[in-house]
């Protein structure tokens, strides 16, 4: 059986299982989305690609872009990001702020809110103009010059995001962030309203699966260690407290995010998109989830 | 180049490489061990195997014992096993006890203290003669009826083992453990002290490679989808708060053990053991990390 | 109004009050207690004595042997016992391991079950006869030579007491337990098994009022100094993670235990013992909190 | 022997020891102080008042404004404040975010950073000009209509205080702030650098040591209720992690704040401020903290 048709049989399989999730409701615009909504797409090295449902349809990437920011800063600046924060699970909720008092302001990976934090500031004293260069890259990664940040949800966000000005002024009180923590949030707060659909989500991380290169023109983004390396956390980090669950049970390396998005690798075959915006208990896409438990164990690849 | 080379050259190098590591300290009987012992061996599915240095030396598996006595209950039980424990990295070290207060004397993963405990109480629960049948089971994995517990390590960690105590009497105060703590320990202890070498390791857990089968004769010792659960295990949990590490620098599901000992799998490709006495900070094997971090650089292989 | 209207009409109010608590059910033995009981008895320096209700009863006093324990042990080692324990408020509940696992072994106070712990095994080590000698202290200072612990409650303690035996071995793992782990909580059981009644109760914690002097012979049981010290720490420390809240309403220092008694003691004025046997959700006395809550409101003193 | 002689006394034998301590380096303000200041006053209900070394001149007195800003939001609103905070020791150190992860937001007491937050954004909500109407307050209590905040400390503390920040801005997170955080801020900063003298310190106090009312007129400033459970609560809880250890071995209510100063209570008795700039590990007057445990052993009068 081919990818289509795993795909399209577990799409309409899940589509019409009762959705036990619940919209985000801490950001308020994202509580407006309809929630079902329910894409799927997959771009392979070898196979080729496939849509179905809301696969273009474009939604909030809120934390999977803490994967694109990280491989920004990785590209840029190399192992040396590794001083300012770690590579292991938290075993905490993604905005907790126990661990980092605990381990004196270094966040633990760069998956949870406090580490993509540090990666703003990173990249907010290494690039020219933040927002445009960070912008820059997402489209060269997904071939669309068009990809935007959402005011909307941006704007929303920074209205209640008390607990990001907490984590981001807690790490400053230790000296790891080097900017004006105003400053370091409204960037942090963009790159989580960057709008995405399946389609542009999975060409855009297919690199990850190539061993760090462009697969239009084979540009190298990342080495093959970076990639792999960023891999590994994706597993071991990707899914907050959730994280060894989705080891377990998908066996992917994946990022999600409270807009409903979840993306997964599998290195040297494809990446895969799946939207469905309402979410678990832990704050993943209920039927995101689901949908690529069926479709590891379908597809019996998975990288274990 | 090929695995036999590969290992050749960095087993040279990194034999002569300072070790900063030191030996683990809290068993007793673990600290006469010559710490110059350095051995490794690699079970391939279709390339053959290949030993080098101590390889063929017995040294106390500690925590490893942890895989095989949960694979035996798994195999047992099945998926209901995880109604006792978690599949989460804890974020903590191998024998706190603040994470089970908090999940009431639910143990995070299988993998740390607590839940390997947990895991010898369901043995017992369902084992007719639980130490000779786990021997059974370990020697029938690795082709080797002569394997054996150390009566010695054993008795040693019963004297000074109060922390394991302390655990399995924390988790029996939420009613997570059936038996008698004593008699949950006298077994925990037991399965701690087994003794091996890289070749009996490597061999028994080949299977974890090959979807559950055991090489010899194909029998399925899991199911394709535990022995993947398991393998996935091995990456987010493995090795402690080193896991992370681990899955970025190694890129292996892999065990680890205070002994010095450390099992690393390639699903579908092989299995490696290592074995060097003198542990990092966090416990685990300083030469066997260093191993196995260049192996999977220069044979360009890992999961990721 | 003296000390007898203010008692007997506090009494006849708070006896006809709907009991809010639960009895204890964690010590099976305590679970069979009427939990109608209500008593009180006041002991004074100047103004005579005065019972009322089941005052006379004798009731399992559990943790409010811990301030009889500690005297003994401070009144035969002086300062030096806190080197192994400190003073502190601990913040969390009686029987939390989460405070030691941070501060290495060292209960934060005498009050919660790890620190008395820790008394137990210093008078294990400094008594001949330690359960007969601490019984031998009791009796002299509540002048009854029947005295004694309750075999039932402490064998039903035992049978159940999972948690204090993972609390003393985790203590023992950090080696502030000099004794063996079994022997410590045998006695420690005992002691919490002493039944006493009000009148006891309130007469043997009268030298706390009496600078450290037991009244009926003027004879120092323990310093000036000493006795301070000890009704600051039952000030501080006395009733879990509710003595701030017992400082604040009560304003007296106090002690209760889990069979429903509370002692409080009136420097250079007196001592009052109260028992009804549910506790409120913090393991106090319902009952016995609100009496003394009125009783100092209703008597205008208190130590603040 | 009399409060002067004992002052005089314990003064001359403090000023030669060698001053362990060392001036509060995070506010960078208070390290200009000389650290050689050393001054105290005593104001008595019965026996008058009197002074020594430096105990004119002004200091910041930091967290010892806590105890006046809930004097007044207590006066204002009576026992409903407490539902937004707690009166329990919280056994961690002053700034520490972790308990309300814990809490949700519910501080607790008002004598942590956290606390002292919530009822700056009482008062916010409550007074006309807060900044104006709480030093009229105060000025009322110390009879010195010169009192005023320090804005260069304020100021200073404004520019590194992001774990204040932090604190306020987790505390909105979870609902528990009215205003803006930035206002809240803002005015507690201004709190904290109030200005005092030993002298205006203990008169201000004092009306906590005579049932709620002021000695010059016997106004009522708190009702006598109140004024002992504000007592209770510097008891249990007006030292941070050292508050067990003041009660132990001082045996009086009292504050302590950063800029080296100690206000301390006997009811019925006696209020005494005392100043030395250097703290201990514990971030309170090293000092101080001597002078006030000879003082209460000399005069042989605690409240307990």
């Amino acid at each position: 059986m081919n990818f289509k048709a795993i795909i399209e049989e577990i799409y309409q399989k899940i589509k019409v299982v009762e959705d036990k999730g619940e919209l985000a409701s801490y950001i308020p615009e994202l509580a407006y989305v309809d929630s079902e909504n329910f894409g799927i797409h997959i771009s392979t090295l070898e196979q080729g690609n496939f849509g179905i449902g809301n696969y273009t349809d474009k939604f909030s990437i809120q934390s999977i872009s803490k994967v694109l920011s990280l491989a920004l800063a990785y590209r840029m600046l190399g192992e040396k990001i590794w001083k300012r924060l770690g590579v292991e699970p938290s075993g905490t909720p993604f905005n907790s702020l126990v661990q980092l008092e605990v381990d004196n302001g270094i966040p633990r990976n760069p998956f949870i809110n406090a580490g993509a934090i540090v990666i703003s500031d990173i990249l907010i004293s290494h690039l020219e103009n933040p927002k445009d260069d960070f912008l820059a890259f997402v489209r060269s990664l997904s071939n669309n010059s068009e990809l935007n940040y959402s005011h909307e949800v941006a704007a929303s966000e920074k209205e209640i995001g008390f607990r990001n000005v907490a984590l981001c002024n807690f790490i400053k009180s230790f000296g790891n962030i080097e900017n004006d923590p105003t400053e370091v949030l409204d960037f942090y707060f963009d790159l989580c309203s960057l709008e995405m659909n399946c389609q542009e989500l999975s060409e855009a991380f297919l690199f990850f699966a190539n061993n760090g290169r462009r697969t239009v023109d084979n540009l190298s983004i990342l080495t093959k260690s970076q990639a792999k390396r960023i891999n590994a956390l994706m597993q071991t980090c990707g899914f907050y407290d959730e994280s060894g669950e989705f080891a377990f049970k998908v066996g992917l390396p994946g990022k999600s995010g409270v807009g409903g998005g979840i993306i997964a690798v599998h290195p040297n075959q494809y990446t895969i998109a799946v939207w469905s915006p309402k979410l678990n208990k832990k704050g993943n896409s209920y039927k995101g989830m689901r949908f690529l438990e069926d479709f590891t164990t379908k597809s019996e690849l998975s990288i274990f």
